[in-house]
């Protein structure tokens, strides 16, 4: 079993705790930058990852072309902190209240939306009437995943409802990277390429102008980098966690977050801390043993989790850890666990560490 | 397939959000407090399943003896409203400044506080020193579930520990429920009862005089409500889930709070909402379909769940719900899903609707 090298936690840390080592955030942040920089491709980071302003600044200060998000709420946390350029990459659907929300953030800010229908479309359009502009929108194509998003021959026809509402129909996206499994193939993007092409192929037939492609996901954040890709937006890979790791989408110092949790209960054949499945969440991939790994102890298995207890067994018969000792566990999923939590601890290269907002957490609407 | 009653979601809801019937939450408050009353019991609700002042209010006003408590964070929240009686039913690790935080919960209520080792009496017993009164402690009793909690035999050297360090040793405690699924046998508390007894009894022969027997969790909450538990600490029954019910710890109209996703994307195969693992939590043990129950589409499968997109496939062939259409999702398991909302919509037996903080939300340390 190969371990994450450990994330430094401070002393005298009230735990649960998130732990973010900054340097890593800032290496995570370069390293891709630097590949999509020299490919000549766009990046626009997800921010449902972190959460944080100050990490969404540091992507935009390392050249990203502008942040993405996934809800109404995400953006006018953004938006109110002054990023001007997002992608909303979600068929919302902008009824109600949720109407007049959009026009505030489309009146405020560069805001483009994603739309897999024609009724919501023309849902986008009635909440931006009146509008000095046209609000842009991308249509979603459905990589094979079969989550949101239309076929390819779909694309034309949602395109054109758009266009007929009023709408900017600036492109297409989708978010790929679903299917991967640990010694599987390497997480591919080429389907999802192909079939983004085909679609910006058929919008251009019908008389549209498709100047974004745009591919999502960190596992594909390299393999769909590829012309006619024209921007990434990866999320997980600022943050790292177990799951990218382990599929090698990002190398083990990748994994740049930790739930650092206080060890509360010794016994013969387990011992348990303080962070359970309200600081851990019990998100798993069917292929990954528990629910977090232990840097300094990469051969125990998080074999279940309570509310505030999760209880850890170590088939190397390693010796337990002592009563108040504090582990550090790289989540297997970082995206829900950083939504749990008001703040985190950030370790800035210098060892010093400061308390960072979760500016958006809970804006899950 | 049967279904749990809808519970009524408010027109013109942004989603998604946590609805909550407070009709049902009364009767569910009602019906375990009349039972455990004609028993004599007592029963002490578990607070990490609504973490809201208000409900703990109903549950002390039907005639609750004190509320259970599972991180400091809530101790605190719960005594700043004026809950006078809190056990914090969790072997905290009272170390730095958590150790100041007990000592000004303990000055300021009557607390008590669970213990499984000599070493985590002996952190409480310092954080306490030179208060007004010993804090009060009930050690832990494995009931067989093997997360905290030590064996019936190794209760007394456990007491003694903290008798010597100067805490005041009230009785023991135990959290079962373990191990139960749907068509199996009904939900045990023999085995609870039967480990905790043995443990006052050991305690007894020590010279100790256990007069708390407290005994957990809302599928034991019947079968373990018999002498000598002198006390039950469910939490889930009031707020009702997916599981309980599944189980037949609760009835289908004891499912009182759902989360209400709209539908953005309809597809042959599929549709999604807006409910994802940010809104519902992939909490799912393995005998359960899904990630929630559909009253109004019971057959409906929550087949996969990303941060803000629910994917539902119905085998039942049943007519996909139209765009737009927000449809009540009562989740496999409220407490991590509660832990997710600032607020939530609470219904009255009147049919108007409030929003009622989720006081503690959060609260994990």
């Amino acid at each position: 079993v190969t371990a994450v090298p450990g994330v430094g936690v401070p002393a005298d840390l009230e735990t649960p705790a998130l732990v973010v080592d900054i340097g890593r955030v800032q290496a995570n942040i370069e390293r891709l930058q630097g590949t999509l920089t020299a490919r000549g491709i766009g990046l626009r980071p997800h921010v449902k990852t972190h959460k944080s302003v100050r990490i969404g600044q540091l992507q935009l200060d390392a050249g990203a072309r502008g942040l993405t998000v996934g809800t109404l709420g995400e953006a006018e946390v953004f938006a109110a902190a002054g990023v001007r350029d997002q992608f909303l990459a979600y068929p919302l659907w902008a009824e109600g209240s949720k109407a007049g929300r959009l026009r505030d953030v489309h009146d405020a800010v560069e805001l483009s939306v994603g739309i897999d229908s024609a009724a919501g479309a023309e849902r986008l359009a009635a909440a931006v009437r009146g509008a000095r502009r046209p609000l842009r929108v991308l249509v979603e194509i459905d990589p094979g995943q079969h989550r949101s998003g239309v076929a390819p021959e779909d694309a034309v026809e949602v395109a054109r409802a758009a266009r007929t509402a009023g709408l900017a129909v600036d492109g297409v996206f989708s978010h790929g990277g679903h299917g991967y499994r640990p010694g599987g193939p390497e997480p591919a993007g080429a389907d999802e390429v192909r079939l983004l092409a085909e679609a910006a192929d058929a919008l251009r037939a019908a008389g549209f102008s498709p100047s974004v492609v745009s591919a999502g996901s960190t596992p594909t954040m390299i393999t769909a980098a590829v012309s006619p890709v024209t921007e990434i937006r990866a999320g997980t890979y600022a943050l790292g966690d177990r799951q990218q790791w382990t599929i090698g989408a990002i190398p083990a110092e990748g994994c740049a977050a930790v739930v650092a949790g206080t060890v509360v209960s010794v016994h013969a054949d387990r011992y348990v801390v303080d962070a359970g499945a309200k600081s851990l969440t019990k998100d798993r991939a069917d292929w990954l043993p528990g629910f977090g790994h232990l840097p300094d102890r990469p051969d125990a298995v998080i074999a279940s989790l309570s509310d505030y207890h999760g209880v850890v067994r170590d088939p190397s018969g390693a010796a337990s850890p002592r009563l108040g000792e504090v582990l550090p566990i790289v989540p297997n999923h970082i995206c829900p666990v950083v939504d749990l939590y008001d703040d985190f601890v950030a370790v800035l290269p210098d060892g010093t560490a400061e308390r960072w907002p979760v500016d958006a957490r809970g804006r899950s609407r």
